[in-house]
């Protein structure tokens, strides 16, 4: 039986679970591939620490060289992530005729076009299943499985700490600062948790679905982004109260006037498929124009599930160098126009800190009228003392007249402050 | 550009989604496979028939030679159904050279063996995603993305009509034969519905992925089959009294002492979920030791769906025929055990119709006992006149200790009859 040999670049958390994964199921993974899989040299930045690992000390190596320029080495798999140097050792690696895998959203979300000339030119794979949704099966998915389709429509909840955060203050009523604190102490959030909350990450790893779903190359720079920061424990009970659930999703849609791509808090109904998906789980809904509506739902993130992700890649990059083939390049073949968010059109959940007095409700409806905002629910409620809150939702209406509205509103004496407002999807 | 000519066998539903997204699509999908996949010739009963597609009736045929031996045709679709001569026409494509995409789960299911090792011999690919659960991603996901799993289990919702059936009757709380009824009418069941009510349809598509999840043929033979015929609008009551919700599953399981293969209707718990899949929505629900638990989901039959799945087989044949390449053939490299139905555990729930009369329930409870059943749940209603009913969940037990015990609760004078019996699963 041949070999195939794998250098990996980094030996972290999923590096680790990448080497759990080949060494635990080599058997199985042999007969799958018809070919020894065998991790062959492993980059790290100390050789002599100590590890958890039952790792052979003799692959170690602190040289990126005895990976990227060793001619033995068939499959190079970067989970160190960053972009410095990491960037440099995968162009050199695909330079020098490897296949590689890779778990690293920021580097393919900002680098795919290089990556993928470099993978071209030396008829390689580079696969990067990983860098999205963890171990949930998405990229093949929608490469080869729903091909055949014109994609739609991608909603995804693509970011564990958020949709933890979230779930728990939906379960628990509690607030963001707190529901914060006890995720960092989980482990669930970072110490610096601004990537995670505040949509960054989310819109990496939905530049790379979208530009996949779309055939056009979608970068970070044009997803508009908002975080879930700003989301209070009133906005989910009234949620609740009026039939729907606080997601932070990621959304792309191909519209006639162009791609949208945005991450954002949102309303979306109790019996959407995304409102059960729960905790640290991530899920991605897409709706093609022949298959109609599909989920893929798993662990996001993780050493074991994004391993699995990372796994999958370098087995189907073995299969491939075995029969001296690579799998689908890139799959930008077109340009498309990204529509800016002014131009988008949703529905709105707004919360108004109000005076609590005749005439504040109609002056309200009145702006919004003004700006040919329809309201589709109206709840009023006494808070204390003279202030009361409205909520609203709108019917389906331009974000630049919802925007316009909102300035009138602000203007009006009676209204102390336009305290969230939060898109409406999925109905 | 090159062209790839594909040749369907067959017109009918899946025929007609499949030539739908080929030519709807047609641009985009030569965009994406480097090449023209074009229809060339349809196999028809009747040429002359009117039809509803725009179809130049030239290329249809009424001779399947023009198509399985016709050196210009590159992929052979079979959308015909049927073994016979399905299976013959299938296999002498395969022999003649032609890649072929199949979407169908009884010919796949029975004669998995002989159409890989045709596939095998003449080195291209026999493909069949379009075989279970409609436009779902799942042969792929399992056989690539999920390959360096070890599968442990499978649990799926992979019949639509027993789905909608069972949906409106836990929404409605009405009776099966008027469901039934009704599904008839809106076309979600057949005149002959015995094969979705009775779980063979299931039985089908898990025998398929119990072999690919678990590297073993699995054979229809192998799987333990009930139906829904028996689930009353009771039974759907007292599981949602007890926060659970009644669906057909397909189950297969690896453990120590083989490979379990099932399919039956099941209580599982509100929060699993597979519970918020309802309607004809099909869904998946896996489980690696890596990936931990993914799923699923879309939509499990009809002419686009499943068109879906079958156009992207094309376009992933079509491309390795470019490269002079093939995908992966079968995946049986290992001979498991089947586990019988006698030896599984599993909780149950059990519905007596009882005599309402003092003691009653003590004797139940010792007959169970004495085949170490032990009960986790019990309830007592009294229905009318002097019956009353007693609704019991077990621990989880051997099914033959429950059988063991059913037949001692039955010969009790005060059991009048045990109206059902159904598995407990997903906790």
């Amino acid at each position: 039986m041949p070999t195939i040999r794998v250098g990996l670049l980094g030996l972290g958390t999923v590096g680790s679970g990448v080497y759990k994964i080949l060494t635990g199921n080599q058997e199985s993974i042999a007969s799958k591939v018809g070919a020894n899989v065998e991790i062959t040299r492993i980059l790290v930045r100390d050789r002599l620490r100590n590890r958890s690992l039952p790792v052979d000390s003799a692959i170690l190596t602190e040289n990126a060289a005895d990976i990227i320029e060793n001619p033995e080495i068939d499959i190079v798999v970067e989970v160190m992530g960053g972009l410095e140097p990491t960037l440099d050792y995968v162009l050199t690696a695909l330079k020098n005729g490897k296949s590689v895998v890779s778990a690293n959203k920021d580097m393919v979300a900002l680098y795919g076009r290089e990556l993928f000339a470099a993978a071209r030119e030396s008829a390689v794979d580079f696969l990067f299943e990983g860098s999205v949704a963890g171990g949930i099966p998405i990229i093949r998915p929608l490469k080869v499985c729903l091909a055949a389709n014109r994609i739609q429509e991608i909603m995804g909840i693509i970011n564990g700490t958020t949709n933890y955060m979230l779930t728990k203050m939906t379960r628990e009523g509690s607030d963001y600062q707190q529901v914060l604190a006890e995720a960092q102490q989980m482990g669930y959030a970072e110490a610096d948790p601004s990537a995670d909350v505040g949509g960054l990450d989310a819109a990496r790893k939905l530049a790379i679905l979208a530009s996949i779903a779309f055939n056009t190359r979608v970068t970070l720079n044009d997803v508009y982004v908002e975080g879930i920061e700003k989301i209070g424990a009133r906005d989910i009970a009234y949620a609740s109260e009026l039939g729907y659930i606080v997601k932070l999703l990621g959304i792309a849609k191909e519209t006639p006037e162009g791609i949208e791509a945005r991450v954002h808090p949102c309303f979306i109904p109790h019996h959407h498929p995304l409102a059960a998906v729960s905790d640290v789980f991530n899920a991605i809904f897409v709706r093609g124009d022949a298959v109609g509506e599909t989920m893929f739902y798993g662990r996001g993130a993780g050493e074991m599930p994004t391993g699995s992700a990372v796994a999958g890649d370098i087995l189907d990059a073995a299969r491939n160098r075995l029969r001296g083939t690579c799998g689908i390049n890139c799959t930008c073949y077109e340009q498309k126009m990204i529509r800016p968010v002014e131009q988008i059109s949703s529905r709105y959940y707004i919360r108004l800190n109000v005076q609590d007095r005749p005439g504040v409700l109609a002056s309200i409806a009145y702006a919004f009228g003004d700006k040919e905002v329809s309201l589709a629910t109206v709840l009023q409620k006494h808070t204390r003392g003279e202030q009361a809150e409205i909520v609203l939702i709108t019917h389906r209406v331009r974000e630049l007249n919802l925007q316009d509205a909102l300035k009138l509103v602000q203007q009006l004496s009676s209204v102390h402050a336009v305290s969230n407002v939060i898109r409406v999807e999925g109905e």
